[in-house]
């Protein structure tokens, strides 16, 4: 048996959450109900609440297609797990867009409006508007498996090994709804990412039909695109690694992510993270124009093979002027870390 | 002492080589000096000899100021080294962008033409032409090293160890003009390219400096722009791995560089070489759209690791559908080697 039964939309748990016009993103029928009550005709106002990366991504969409929209969070700033640096340049980026962004709001609760609007209440004001995205985030969908005596992990999702079973070895889990390895921090950790599943349930059903795979684990890899930037990491963050109690040190560059001149020429910054004694890389995050995702995806594969900040320094990268310049920010960065 | 004089292309050795008009690329002096010659106004044609990565990126350059443009090769395919199929491809980008390819051909001479212009002589016709860019390759310049007793090695680059230093402790080369180390044929190679110049200079300069660095040497990797496609490698090409005695198998996929629909979907060839009995990956090359560079840098950063194939078909890389699809061509190829 497999269980795959991924997850749900997390809600703020307010009055009014079930009123037409609040929407969460989960699978595809939401994408088709957002986009079929917008041609409905009467939004022109979005409000999205959350500042992850679903949102961020959503806020691009509803600009897209004409929507005043406002992005409403309980923290400062948005994507702030990426440190206060790169949050600042994220708001920079959907302002400059055109977007809205509220910090500091609690909701706490939706009313139907006037004119068939809605109505949001925070802590701090009551706002109009004619669509609410919740955007916080999403929970593993395990009430059968508990029930059924699946045991879950410390995240809460289903606890599995690397060949993907859970404590029956005959029931296998795979994708969303269940843990996973972080390679780096060496924990469990709750990544529910459409490629970590499909890895996941290449691993299970390989082994189910009598191979013998392991699934080694993640980096907790992920990207989005904001408008015309780049946005990615891989490892750990600085802040993570010092509550995990490692000792590490970072340093983050400004770039250009090819010559000035070239098409798409843009600026890039790029935060390395290294464990202090080891000079070994623990994670990467970047943000900017085409090739932030590029440098990140490189860096994991640097980290899954373990790589020093030496040998990063000197990675042969494939090189011309279109694509990089002859030293590329992952260069510069690993070079500044080592000085 | 630091010898770092470059190098020189390598020229046909036929009659009229220095007739106005016929030029060669190696430094800004040139491109100033092509670019010259065009504005003057009498070319309408122009003609390469050669069809490595200056052949192709200059084929786009001049199509892009109007000019005829015949690239004349002395093999059948552009590119060879990297398969019959990818030749083949970028055979048909160069052709559907306007450009005419002459395989098997032998330059004889070069004279000047009537009206200013100049005459080619092959082995089968003779062309008339404005303008002939020489492009088949470069040749280290060490007659200076040489007379002064400067060890070469055996690709007749000045040997260097891995601080920099010739056969003489206290002087150092660097740069286009010495050989480096081959991390993955373990062989000294000369492969003079500005990227990998940079580093070695940047190893020469702190070791003069009094600091202990080395120079882990080169994965080969480079890539290039030919119109709208990327073309990329990096690590052994499978015959040249076969020359070497390795017992090596590969796979080519084509797979899409992103979900079709998103801006910029292409489609994208990407070859692994992978050593058989250890089940690592030796080289990649890729061909196609935007992000075949990006893939083959990832695989640089993996070889450098020494990562094996199923660690590849796992790498959590950061995945969102305007980059890639949650299967990455890069999984996609490790999993079918695997196979």
């Amino acid at each position: 048996m497999v269980i795959a039964t991924g997850v749900a939309a997390r809600l703020p748990n307010v009055a009014g959450q079930d009123l037409e016009g609040v929407f969460c993103l989960r699978d595809l029928s939401d994408a088709v109900a957002i986009k079929r009550f917008i041609q409905e005709g009467r939004v022109k106002r979005a409000s999205i609440i959350g500042a992850g990366f679903i949102a961020l991504e959503m806020c691009e969409a509803f600009k897209s297609v004409g929507l005043e929209t406002k992005i409403i969070h309980r923290g400062e700033l948005p994507m702030q797990n990426l440190g206060e640096d790169f949050g600042r340049k994220i708001l920079t980026v959907i302002k400059d867009n055109g977007v809205e962004f509220l910090p500091d709001r609690k909701i706490e609760a939706f009313e139907g409006g006037r004119e068939n609007g809605l109505l949001i209440h925070t802590n701090e004001e009551r706002l109009d508007t004619d669509l609410i995205l919740i955007g916080i985030g999403v929970l593993p969908q395990v009430t059968l498996a508990s029930e059924a005596g699946v045991s879950m992990g410390p995240t809460g999702a289903i606890a599995v090994n690397d060949h993907m079973q859970t404590n029956f070895p005959f029931v296998y889990s795979a994708g969303d709804c269940c843990e996973t390895y972080h390679r780096i921090s060496r924990k469990p950790v709750h990544v529910p990412l459409g490629d970590v599943a499909n890895k996941q349930g290449y691993v299970a059903g390989a082994n189910i039909g009598g191979q013998d795979l392991s699934f080694p684990g993640v980096l907790g890899s992920f990207c989005c695109k904001i408008f015309d930037w780049e946005l990615a990491a891989t490892g750990l963050g600085e802040s993570v690694a010092r509550e995990l109690g490692l000792d590490v040190h970072s340093v983050t560059i400004e770039a250009g992510n090819k010559p000035e001149g070239f098409s798409g020429a843009h600026p890039l910054w790029l935060r390395l993270v290294a464990d202090k004694r080891a000079g070994r890389l623990i994670g990467a995050q970047a943000i900017g124009g085409e090739g932030a995702v590029s440098r990140v995806n490189l860096l994991a594969a640097a980290l899954t093979g373990g790589l020093t900040l030496g040998e990063i320094a000197n990675l042969d990268l494939a090189y011309a002027p279109p694509f990089s310049s002859a030293r590329d920010p992952v260069h510069i960065a690993a070079q500044q870390l080592l000085k």
